[in-house]
């Protein structure tokens, strides 16, 4: 059996769902003081170069990761750059009422 | 001129660069509170998977991206998890003396 490719699964989910608990964590805490803008302007235009590339060789497991990727970034650069109490408010309607 | 590749070089090259400034932050701030251990024990761990399937598939450019990208990633990381003291050892260590 060939470990090769399941490695590159195994990268690629790691890839996908890293955002997610630092998104996760910003809707929670508000706090982006310590995230960098320049960071997640560079690294959401790199996930949508990434997703023309996989349209442009027509490959789907590319364009999916990368989109999904695009999304979460895209999310954390917007609220790194949002005013505080504009952040607030899209993070109560984020977060699930009791 | 086919500009496929060229979106995948720029986009290597935004997914290379984007964890410098992020980097460069926390040196120079010494605060990591608002990010995330979780995410960047994903992302390096991800990084870590993908040069290690480069080398599977004798793939230099996969290689040499993911392990720049590997070593940002796992700096940040360490830099999330180490106590205040530490953190700012580490920062002293890495600030150009005057």
């Amino acid at each position: 059996m060939d470990v090769i490719p399941l490695i590159g699964y195994l990268a690629a989910a790691c890839s996908v769902t890293s955002f997610v608990p630092q998104a996760y964590k910003i809707i929670r805490t508000r706090d982006t003081t310590a995230l960098s803008p320049p960071m997640y302007a560079l690294t959401t235009t790199g996930f949508l170069l990434w997703t023309v590339y996989g349209i442009g060789q027509g490959q789907w497991p590319l364009i999916l990761t990368n989109a999904i990727c695009f999304v979460l970034a895209a999310f954390i650069l917007v609220m790194t750059l949002l005013p505080a109490t504009k952040k607030d408010a899209v993070a109560d309607a984020l977060t699930p009422q009791d």
